[in-house]
């Protein structure tokens, strides 16, 4: 499982402060207890910032660089905040997250893509907005899939998102994305399957148990990756206990190396 | 989901103590915890004493149906036992547990099934033993319900259990267990799937991480009642949990209910 930290985003208001006061020592704390939490890749947003986000984005990249030995993912959807981030990136390979099916965002993201030989999340949405339903999902997948090839960007670098809407305000979405999952994984074999978990638990109690079951549920269906909470011990419990379960720990060792580490305490 | 309160066997010293010493007070309080905390059946196997079954198992009976306003789920493979314990069931339709199809004993089970109008776990085990892949286990699901169907026992009181057996000596087995699930549950969709849980986690640490962690996966495959431990917190949230997540709780209703009850609290 592929685990991308999303602590390191202005949505939250300590980062958000953080990132305004140029609070070095905090945000490079918060990259470091995301990375020895497990986590394989350091999220990175100021998306609340727009105005100024060609300038915080590749200050934040140096910032966790500095302080960490893992690769960022570099959340914008902006073409110039993205490149501004690249040109500072020194750990291996960046996620750059997103890119949608929608042509325009297409055609100056994947170019960054291709010459940077960056990883990629394709958001499964386009100019009609987020599909409800699993067979629109897959479809703009095919459709992501298609423009992939145009910018010869290898299926092996892609991580798709058939993207997690609340189950409180819509009951079929849980299972319109575990199907969208189930049957990308089909068609896209080499392909990463990525979600944002805790969209799934918006305006329910006891988000973190929602937002566990699910990745459970997902992982199930063929999710290899997702943007989430490391340092939530529960959730990355949960996540190692698959591993186990579906034969791809040998002899359970890592389950067991991570109970004497204390790592499935709960 | 079902669920069939399985802490009333006698493997376990303290039952095997109170059933030894006739302890009807504790033996109530284990039915009675069992159902504020959400069975719908009360398990009794006092298979540790086989020479006593036949006596033990109706008092047994009698205890818990004398605190309790549930259906047992009696738990042995003996005929006398179980033909015992059927005299004096008083609340509900009870569940046999168990068949296996192996001819013998599905002969003298099932008449008995059949005319008590009984619900039955169907073990997916022959005169060969227990399986070890999925399609062994669907192939035997198909030939009990042949002797269901010879015995006039409708599917909808089939319990199939494709037995879960320790991740940690084969990891192949979760894997094996779920895909035998998915499948029984697309060849026989009227019929009910059950399984005893903790098995599962047998050999590993933190052993209701693992049980919790694949009733929720099971649950996805189309496990539809499980025999657990209901006092286990952990698990009953996770199971309500995947109610929701799967859309089969309306706008989450039961969900935040049992949140309010203090029900998800971990």
């Amino acid at each position: 499982m592929i685990i991308i930290g999303e602590l390191i985003n202005t949505s939250r208001k300590r980062i958000a402060r953080a990132l305004e006061e140029r609070d070095i020592k905090y945000i490079g704390r918060v990259a470091q207890k995301q990375a020895s939490a497990g986590a394989h890749y350091v999220d990175v947003n100021c998306g609340t910032r727009l105005e100024k986000e060609v300038e915080d984005l590749p200050w934040l990249v140096e910032i966790v660089q500095n302080v960490v030995d893992l690769p960022v993912c570099i959340d914008s959807p902006r073409p110039e905040a993205i490149e501004a981030a690249l040109k500072v990136n020194r750990k291996g390979v960046p996620i750059i997250n997103s890119v949608t099916a929608e042509r325009d965002r297409a055609e100056a993201i994947l170019p960054l893509v291709k010459e940077h030989g960056c990883k990629i999340v394709a958001l499964t949405m386009d100019e009609s907005g987020v599909p409800r339903d699993a067979h629109s999902r897959v479809s703009i997948a095919e459709k992501l899939a298609g423009l992939m090839e145009e910018y010869e960007i290898p299926m092996e670098d892609v991580f798709f998102d058939p993207i997690v809407q609340p189950v409180s305000s819509d009951g079929t979405q849980g299972v319109a994305f575990l199907d969208a999952v189930s049957r990308i994984r089909e068609e896209f074999p080499q392909a990463h399957i990525i979600c944002g978990l805790s969209n799934i638990s918006y305006g329910l109690p006891n988000r973190k148990l929602i937002n566990r079951t699910f990745l459970i549920m997902a992982m199930l269906k063929g999710l290899d990756s997702a943007i989430l909470d490391p340092t939530d011990r529960h959730l990355m419990a949960a996540a190692c206990a698959v591993e186990a379960l579906l034969g791809r720990d040998e002899f359970c060792m890592e389950y067991i190396k991570a109970f004497r580490e204390g790592r499935l305490e709960v």
